[in-house]
């Protein structure tokens, strides 16, 4: 019999079989599948599913972990079986009952939200979506009785989910600042920023612009041997190791969208690409969160894509393949993607306004989970925080309000704070990048951008999930997620001339 | 507990969710995949497999299935047993050394194939040939072995696994007729036809091809809202409810060899989208085997597509959608795809000399797996056998004589005859079909196929797996396969005026 460490690695790159399995059965439902084909699909997946978490919350599996914990010194192993163990936690210590009715209740206010949210319907939305809260309660509460003293309250619990080790009162002082901040930098940026420039509007065939999009892929230094491109209704990105897979979406009137997702979704499937090969199939060897995942992905989309300097080499290839695009400059097109305006929807906002639709979110479902206000407290909230952040007013307006994201409807607490989480840590990576290359300007206004990837390479996707968050941002840049360089970043973006 | 049998039901069923996830992974690696990602989708299918042959061949299985056996007395329970017994049995009848051992063995053998034939090189291919016979005549004892007095031959117990009832001395009997009728069939069919007529040639984008395939599907009956098509190397058709799939190849010089694959492969899909949707996941609901599947598909391909009447009509379609072929009429382009050429390759043959390619492989490969023959004995048989059907010597010539194909280097011996008597069975069906429907001409000149999907919807495709080959084929058009109508309908295609 192998040492109980070298059977635990069995399992688990066992289990990541049939987690790739999913992955692309996913990736097939959101792309390739046509609509007659969702049920059979879906029993598919939740068998997999079930079949997975029977598999991985044996007692076998927590026997295990205590006898590696006992034999192995090694920090690479020890750090292995911490991810391990987590994984295993976060998927055994639910009741069954919980997670299905979750699931159901989950299903249920999702689909009723798709309806509710176009007839402005919070009243109907909140008799499904009660129940959800409920739940997602009782889970927080589970997965914090779990963790001993690990998470200060039942939302840090959900937190942790996708910010591994941020504490919500870590989070709460960092967008303290931004909510200090932003509202005088908003206001100057709306002084600064002059009328409306050039809009990008023209006819602009999806061939070509899916072309386009392979170009700024490849320029990126996506590889096509190793992954491809699709279209869906919402631009995500997925894959495994020798398969990174991203979609994005076209409008025939509009280019800058589709190559912004591209960008976007490139980032985060370059970090999954980068990942260590020699841990594929390992909690340790995985991505480490939503928020760093973020801080790639928007590191790419807006760091890099945006740069006046990549944009300046871009914009030739812009040229070369749209002709209904040759009237625009460069300049132009940087101006036309960077207008701020404050809205009402966080998914259309601005780089500036952005953290305030999420800070808005966080302490509300901070404060719904830890029991201190409930659900028929939202739509008041939101007004007020709306108006005191943002300066517009959602009274009575559920559709554009508390009714406008998916998150909430299947219980995904603890989700909207990695968003800006990852704009921030994107800020001080690519600050980092530019301190280690002076001369970054020259390399992305000629296209290179291998000097981003390898530095990336090296700091952040190798290192996989060998530490939290904090550490991981203290190890590549020198501290921990800082909110100086986002502020400063949107300074020199949009006060700068 | 419930009763056995729905124990049993409910397993299958289970399996048949990990068969869903692995047709899928199956269709993206032919069709999606980048060829980085080989390794990783390999390792994933590998455990499913296993997956799936480990939950399937427990001894609870074996044990319900007496238990349930002694329970249950309704004739369509007791059929879904014997089929649940089937799929049990072929699984589990196996040691597992030996799937190992030929799952090695065929890929290496394969593997090397694909040098070797092109290099002509049998002496380097029988290297790895003879370890595949010797491992596949040991599947072949175990599985007679397995089925007492079922099977005659060892060579009958891999016949079963693609002709289900259908004995090898059956099969020689049939095959026999043929080779008495065929050679003077063929000679009279050459006489008959006279020079070459108008070649297809032109310039056929590739998007308008799709297109037009796309028009033929639909005019066959295809629903796309439940499937889809694709390109892949080599055209085939997979999926599950609500979700068939098919694909196809193109080439910009030619346009009738797609349209005749996708003829072809939505016969296939055709079956498998009409199977009984309440037996889904069971063993009895699914298609009866391969030699009912190519019936349907030869069916669709050769009786219907092929026929002048729906030709002259869906020509109307061929020009509206590929201005370069509006110069050619349906009878130039019926006469075209109805030329008979004796060839040394199997998958190039014509109608009327393919049986031959296909009876020299039965006599072939039953003579090497029951042990009369030896693997190093091919070379000499092919060349003798070519000679005496159709006038060819492949003397020294592996290449186009015993290395063209590649079912026996991965051991899929038994598999060649459903070809054959797939296309006498289709030939045999369309007759029932033409004599229930007297007006089938005007009808398939109309472009109407319905009566044709009805007919064969309540007699074959509903059938599922509730009758052996023989007893289906006796059910649907009176009595079992006979060569007679496949002769009849080539003297009617290629002899009269």
């Amino acid at each position: 019999m192998n040492r109980p460490y070298i059977q635990l690695e069995t399992k688990f790159r066992q289990l990541a079989q049939l987690e790739h399995a999913l992955t692309f059965l996913q990736w097939d439902q959101q792309v390739m599948m046509p609509p007659k084909g969702n049920d059979s699909r879906a029993a598919s997946i939740a068998e997999l599913v079930a079949l997975h978490h029977k598999l991985l919350t044996t007692k076998e599996t927590a026997d295990l972990i205590i006898e590696a914990r006992e034999e192995e010194t090694t920090p690479e192993i020890c750090r292995s079986l911490t991810e391990m163990e987590r994984t295993y936690r976060q998927s055994a210590c639910l009741p069954e009952d919980l997670v299905k009715a979750q699931s159901l209740a989950g299903s249920r206010c999702e689909h009723g939200w798709r309806k509710q949210r176009m007839g402005n319907d919070w009243v109907g939305f909140l008799a499904n979506f009660a129940e959800v809260v409920n739940l997602s309660r009782q889970e927080a509460q589970a997965r914090q009785d779990d963790g001993g003293d690990t998470f200060g309250t039942p939302y840090d619990a959900l937190l942790d989910l996708y910010c591994t080790g941020d504490s919500s009162d870590f989070i709460n002082q960092v967008f303290l600042e931004l909510k200090e901040q932003l509202p005088r930098l908003l206001n100057q940026v709306l002084d600064h920023q002059g009328q409306d420039g050039v809009k990008l509007q023209g006819d602009f065939p999806i061939d070509a612009q899916l072309e386009l999009n392979k170009k700024l892929m490849a320029s990126l230094g996506f590889d096509f041997e190793g992954g491809r491109i699709d279209v869906s209704m919402h631009p995500f990105s997925t894959g495994g190791r020798g398969d990174q897979r991203i979609t994005t979406r076209f409008r025939q009137t509009e280019f800058m969208e589709a190559l912004l997702a591209t960008a976007h979704e490139t980032g985060h499937s370059s970090y999954e690409g980068g990942l260590p090969e020699r841990w594929d199939g390992l909690p340790v060897g995985q991505s480490r969160n939503m928020c760093i995942h973020e801080s790639q992905s928007l590191l790419f989309e807006k760091q890099l894509f945006l740069s006046k300097a990549f944009l300046g080499y871009f914009t030739g290839q812009i040229h070369a393949v749209l002709p209904a695009a040759t009237s625009f400059t460069a300049e132009q097109i940087w101006a036309a993607s960077s207008r701020v305006k404050p809205s009402l929807i966080r998914v259309e906002a601005d780089e500036v306004t952005y953290p305030l639709h999420v800070i808005l979110r966080f302490e509300i479902e901070r404060d719904l989970i830890n029991g201190s206000i409930e659900a028929a407290d939202i739509p008041d909230l939101w007004d007020e925080k709306m108006s005191s952040y943002l300066g517009l007013s959602t009274a009575g307006n559920y559709r554009d309000g508390c009714l406008q994201d998916i998150h909430w409807t299947d219980g995904s607490f603890g989700y909207f704070p990695s968003y800006t989480l990852g704009a921030l840590n994107s800020a001080q990576i690519f600050d980092a990048i530019k301190k280690a290359h002076p001369d970054w300007q020259e390399l992305l206004g000629g296209g290179e951008v291998l000097f981003v990837r390898e530095w990336l390479h090296e700091k952040i996707w190798l290192q996989a999930s060998t530490m939290e968050s904090q550490e991981l941002m203290k190890s590549a840049t020198g501290q921990g997620t800082n909110p100086v360089f986002f502020l400063d970043h949107l300074r020199q973006r949009y006060l700068s001339l």
